[in-house]
């Protein structure tokens, strides 16, 4: 490993804190609502950051070794990890959640913005609990757009960003002066959601608490609601349309709105990604309510079109919340949406999947094959955004691809020995590894995932993290070349 | 469109005598049996077939036109409607089968070698009918082999035949002199298969009839029996061994035999797809028995091992014949069929489904995707047999994955306005389009697929043909570019 140790410490010492410092709102929120062993657990788990983190960073003092591309791929990897056991920490300490596998899932889901839950019962939790467990999202969102923004092209995972000319390829190693620009602008435009979302849904008459739940869980793209029912908690109308607007705002590619500041908010509209992404819900939308309409779930033309257009955006922006259990709907419509799960959000948003830019390539690759076949001597390349894309970028996309399928597979295959029906098995793999949160049958939107077993959780859990870190990420350090100090 | 009307009616109109041809050893069961129905049904399509075949040859006398690629694809899939069409024209005139849509899906199953069945029981037709109906297996396996060994690379469908260095090339003008070797071997391997295997069922004591339609089944890798039960009907391990042993055999590359002749048996081992088959055949069967034996599903090992060495080697090879109800198998063995219906035969067999070739270079391309992200500047290359595969090779490789897996999700979204579970309709198209046979569910091998409406048939009937028919000779008609004279 060319990678040292104290430059590795160093950085997981300052995740550490950065946990711990995200964990004192939810300490104001113990203290306001007087919970007291829930605010014993946030303090100790405070506590434990702060000595590990700061013992962490005085034994990897500041080295000048630059790092090398591999190393990036451990630490991205022991951060997410390490961030995930401290977020269970409060969940156990405070007697919650008990038992490790649950407390370790709900983490993992919170901080990979994947919001499924293996809790039967939501709202018997302390109010600080549920909000750590929700704010997790939060965190989580911006984690990813730093990772999917600033990280991943320097750990060679391109084929994301290829969507946006502008999008900043700064090398791990000179991250810091490369990034602030397109930092700034991103954690603003994440602010400004944040801020404006829970304005907006204190004026409908939620409360401030339940605002800011919904709110980091939907510009984090989560899913966790205080309720069991979601958001149908509210049966408000007003309150679906700003959770789905913002919803879909949050699944877009952030570098749009750092864009679209100095080249005006049409050019979002320009881009070849975002056309696909809004034509993706606005057919799949349409399509379901028509099912819903003509198959008689629906009398009304405007409630299938209400149910269809937050249930298909909270699928496809991978979210998770849920108005109606979309698992009693007809085939056709949760057909659609497994489509939608394996789709997930745009490239460089806080939403997870396959990712829409992926999709478009993948299709624009179909239409070179064919014409490939019709003209074997003729050179056809794809283009996004009328630009050419290198053949490189191509096979990474393909290969992406096939590592997701594979992955789905093998992980369905190894859940199934939990004996649950086919549908639940696959849809708990397909929900976990795309960071989407209900699935159907016995995980869907009423039901939840503590049917399964301590091993089974733990996988899911892994899942949820291998999506987040687009695979490649996780996966790189199971290979024996990854470990091998001759290669 | 280039191509000479003539050429395209002469070849149509071989094909059609071909057909015509093909029905006379169902004529002569018809008269040993004493149908006179099907006799009659069976000798009307004769005398229709030789008018119109002879018509059209004498319409489109010789031409030394040479065809082009694009007119390739137009006359292999006419070739295939026509003979479905006309294979399903004795299924109507003798009443067996009056509706036109089941009449077609049994057609179209039939020498697509699918093997799936929309008849709640088969055991009421005449012996001629349901010889005709396992004929067409045969025949189906034939046409495929041409089709994939002479025709496809002539079409620039690349990326099967790479694992045999002596695949032959010849451009589509040019099949005649350069096939014939090939060819010969091809029937002479195909015809002995058939003859062995009737032989050895016969010698178990199955009856010549049954022998020779589980035969047609098996070398064609279709799965049609004339007992509603299938091969479960026999209750004979060794019916079953035998039946095992020529499916594996007629699922791996024939042109493996071919050159065994020349390098000696040894040489089919040293193939990376056989062996990789061999592998998949293996691991799965072991898996499954344990599975079985240890959820408590049989009591015995052997019992294990019977039940899953079969249905293991059923779905793999695309046959799709059952020794057992496989539906009620728990869900990890399930899922291990489902990915076999997945994978497939080999490259340039009867059978269908992806190809394990495939298969094989995707997980070569994963693997090398990986060490392009260790080592950025690398170049690594996707070897198969210790040679390289060319890079738009593995192109049309992940092209053709790519459709299959968008054909396969929209046919599932079609079908599933039939409003059937979700696993019923899934397993249809995937079963169909991979030429296996039964599903899961409601399809199950314990039941059929007269449960679909009319239209739901015909594109399952369709899916059959275009999974036969490596998809893109389909699909690639249906592009506008296709029948643009400017293109």
């Amino acid at each position: 490993m060319n990678l040292s140790l104290r430059t590795f410490c160093r950085i997981i010492g300052l995740a550490m804190l950065v946990i711990g410092l995200s964990m004192f709102p939810s300490l104001i929120v113990a203290v306001i609502y007087k919970e007291t062993v829930s605010f014993l657990a946030f303090l100790g788990t405070i506590l434990f950051a702060a000595v590990c983190g700061f013992f962490l960073l005085w034994f990897g003092q500041p080295s000048t070794q630059h790092l090398k591309v591999r190393d990036g791929f451990l630490i991205v990897t022991v951060c997410w990890i390490v961030s995930a056991l401290l977020g269970a920490a409060p969940f156990m300490l405070s007697g919650s959640i008990p038992d490790f596998f649950v407390a370790f899932f709900e983490s993992c889901s919170g901080f990979s913005t994947t919001g499924a839950t293996a809790l039967s019962d939501v709202e018997i939790l302390p109010k600080s609990i549920l909000f750590w467990r929700s704010f997790t999202h939060w965190i989580g969102g911006m984690g990813i757009l730093i990772f999917a923004i600033a990280l991943m092209p320097s750990l060679g995972i391109n084929g994301q960003n290829i969507a946006v000319s502008e999008a900043p390829g700064p090398t791990l190693d000179k991250i810091t002066p490369k990034m602030s620009d397109t930092a700034k602008a991103l954690y603003t435009t994440y602010f400004v959601f944040t801020i404006v979302e829970t304005i907006l849904l204190c004026l409908g008459g939620v409360s401030l608490y339940d605002s800011l739940l919904h709110t980091f869980g939907s510009v984090g793209t989560g899913g966790f609601s205080d309720y069991n029912n979601s958001v149908a908690h509210f049966d408000s109308v007003y309150a679906e349309m700003v959770i789905t607007f913002f919803m879909i705002l949050s699944g877009a590619n952030f570098n749009l709105y750092y864009m679209s500041l100095k080249d005006g908010i049409s050019s979002i509209f320009r881009d070849a990604e975002f056309r696909f992404y809004l034509f993706i819900i606005g057919a799949s939308t349409i399509l379901i309510a028509a099912n819903l309409f003509f198959s008689g779930f629906y009398t009304s033309v405007g409630q299938s079109l209400r149910y269809s257009v937050f249930q298909t955006s909270t699928i496809i922006t991978t979210t998770g919340f849920a108005t109606d259990n979309f698992d009693l709907w007809p085939t056709f419509s949760k057909m659609i949406l497994i489509l939608l799960m394996f789709i997930g959000g745009c490239a460089s948003s806080t939403g997870g999947g396959i990712k829409v830019v992926r999709i478009l390539v993948l299709l624009k690759l179909i239409r070179r094959g064919i014409a490939t076949r019709l003209h074997p001597n003729a050179v056809v390349t794809v283009k996004i955004n009328g630009k050419n894309i290198p053949s490189d970028t191509v096979s990474a996309i393909a290969n992406h691809m096939f590592l997701y399928i594979a992955v789905v597979f093998i992980s369905t295959i190894l859940l199934s020995l939990n004996n649950f029906d086919m549908i639940t098995t696959f849809t708990s793999v397909l929900t976990c590894i795309g960071n989407i949160g209900p699935g159907l049958e016995l995980v869907g939107p009423a039901a939840n995932f503590s049917i399964y077993s301590g091993p089974g959780l733990f996988l899911l859990s892994i899942l949820m993290l291998a999506g987040r870190l687009e695979l490649f990420t996780l996966f790189i350090l199971l290979t024996p070349r990854f470990w091998n100090p001759n290669h």
